[in-house]
């Protein structure tokens, strides 16, 4: 079997286990190991208030080598004040220990419940069970894959095989989200490897335009999450010439890195909290860029939008009423509105198409919204996905 | 028996019947005159696509008398291009001949299904069949504010009595309101009558401020309608002196407007599409006004915060994230947070509490969720409701 989860690159070590966080006794435990060191890079969440693991993996992404990153479900360790923050830092002490690092060369990251103390020897102890256990088999990969789960019904995994210099190169990823992704920092929990070479800042700068081009266009409920962490590690055991300018061969890693990261944002919107189908909402003719991104989200994340989404139905009216309320420039004579290829709204007014195709369009699992606002040439966009009664149900249950 | 409706101020007539826009065949047509001629003041919808009917009412409220209001249910007229905007004026058209006034002085509202051309000779016949049963009766108040509903539940109502000069005065109200009701403008559909003696300035500041304190502070799903109409007429028939300044009158009379504004305001957030609990989100210590109001909103649009609370579920570690999402000032370390007196989060810190009483705090039909920024002396505050399966039947179902 192909190694499609985050051991595929060389060099890497993961093991998943459950050490008793999640009360459903669910692995909730993941280990993730470079021995030979690795070159990491990490984008975090831009709400204000950041968890422990945040505050403390912020910090420790700066080390010139990062050796291990521990991981845990069922425990968010936000608002926790400085106990939360020693149990963080206890965490990576663990791990530091058994991968023979200092405490500085590894990473944390924790989701679940804001607001409970960490349960922190139960996660000591799984992180010294889960260093036993390490491997690069695709059984360990999946496992570190399925500790990061909360309320997503599957782990969500996608490989990518390039070429640099003439070497085969492996990027790889792991991702967790579910409800609580808003633009900006759509990750949740985002883990990449890669054996590719490539100096520490290039790295970052890949890292950040992949994840604002996939992760970041996601909107599930227009928040973001105090714990949204994304990390990348790089091996350099790929053997090819390190990559230290912005050429060619950053422009492939890069790509494939978007690639990858784009696959990974599309199994979350489908897997989001109770969604059956997502969509792209593609705006164009903005005045500025920003316009743009805020017309395009105030659409994925209008709930009449979405209950209509789910409902296949074609309700062109909400998307013009939430175009209309993002308080951007438009001109009401240019106006138009596609489903799919199918105009719903032309220059301002409603436009003459087959319902049936329409309701076809919208019911599909996936499909595009395409807005002109007929105010200048800029655009952007976003992915969103539907709102079910499941996500209330999964809501209003999920208990403190 | 009492007459709690908007005919209830001298000189208003109303009626409300089903001329057929609604397939339902339920009432969808409301006609209320004036026969003296009153003064007008309205307040529309800051979306940047409004409805014909907005357009036209926009200029016909500046007419120094106003004569008529005519509204409909059933079809929202927007979108609906140059024809859209020649029904409303016909609309118009039709009252102002049954009650012998010009055009411009008749005001119309429509709410309903966006991008379908309204039926203008089935509203144009219900307006002419009103006309003949036009009366100052309880019913014929009722009536009307039965036409104005769409997927309420129940036809919301107020009155106010109050003294001015020595002599009575009334300010009676009829709102509609269940979806896409967002903040600058809650309202979708609100009809005031009074028969103060007040000048149209006066009329209009009071107006805006009495809606920017109640249903402007009301967020259902965070956005605004093409439709958002609140209208306020004075028959100036209550006898007393006009008030002609900002004298104590003027306070009297604005004070009651606004606390019969946010009687109707409360009892469109429990009549929201599917909810069966509002919350009031009140933000304090926030370094400016705009951010108290921007972080209250966050928090109540916050679709994790909304299931919570129809959950019953304490779950203050969403409204803290909600908060830090909010993209505002504020102190880690004195963020603070109450479920009505209850404090669960203070300076940063979970803090110890009973879960019971919190539950039943946050099960109880209205509570109160206090936040302290830390940061400054400002604050705000907003009204929201709970997140239902229901509110997503509605809109998956409601069709084009």
């Amino acid at each position: 079997m192909a190694n499609e989860t985050i051991t595929a690159p060389e060099g890497f070590l993961a093991a998943g286990l459950g050490c008793g966080i999640k009360v459903s006794g669910k692995t909730d435990l993941g280990l993730l190991v470079c021995p030979s060191g690795a070159t990491g890079a990490a984008v975090f969440t831009t709400n204000r208030i950041t968890s422990a693991a945040v505050q403390v993996c912020r910090e420790h992404v700066r080390s010139r080598k990062v050796y291990a990153v521990a991981v845990n479900s069922g425990n968010a360790n936000a608002c926790t004040g400085k106990r939360g923050l020693a149990n963080a830092v206890k965490m990576c002490g663990a791990a530091a220990q058994h991968v023979g690092a200092k405490i500085e060369q590894v990473l944390v990251a924790s989701t679940g419940i804001i607001g409970e103390q960490m349960p922190v020897q139960k996660a000591v102890d799984g992180i010294e069970a889960a260093a036993g256990r390490l491997s690069d088999s695709p059984k360990a990969g999946l496992d570190f894959a399925k500790a990061i789960m909360t309320t997503d019904t599957k782990p969500k995994q996608a490989v990518r095989q390039l070429r640099i210099s003439g070497r085969d190169v492996t990027i790889a990823g792991a991702v967790k989200g579910a409800g609580m992704i808003g633009p900006n920092m759509a990750t949740t929990l985002l883990f990449l490897t890669t054996d590719a070479a490539i100096t520490k800042p290039l790295l970052k700068a890949a890292l950040k335009d992949a994840v604002g081009n996939s992760l970041n266009k996601l909107t599930v409920d227009g928040h973001q999450s105090t714990n949204d962490t994304a990390i990348l590690l790089a091996s350099a055991l790929a053997g090819h010439r390190p990559i230290t300018s912005r050429c060619p061969r950053y422009r492939t890693f890069a790509g494939a890195l978007l690639d990858l990261c784009t696959d990974l944002a599309r199994q979350m919107a489908l897997d989001a909290e109770g969604a059956t189908r997502m969509f792209k909402v593609v705006v164009q003719g903005a005045a500025t860029k920003t316009e743009a991104t805020r017309a395009a989200r105030a659409v994925a994340d209008y709930p009449l939008v979405k209950c209509a989404v789910h409902g296949g139905d074609p309700n062109w009216g909400r998307i013009i009423c939430a175009v209309g309320s993002a308080g951007v420039k438009l001109d009401p004579a240019k106006l138009s509105c596609k489903l799919d290829n199918l105009y719903v709204f032309r220059n301002g007014s409603p436009a003459k198409f087959d319902e049936k195709k329409a309701t076809r369009i919208v019911s599909q699992r996936e499909h595009t919204i395409t807005v002109n606002l007929g105010a200048g040439r800029a655009s952007d966009f976003c992915y969103g996905c539907d709102l079910t009664a499941e996500y209330v149900h999964i809501n209003a249950e999920y208990h403190t």
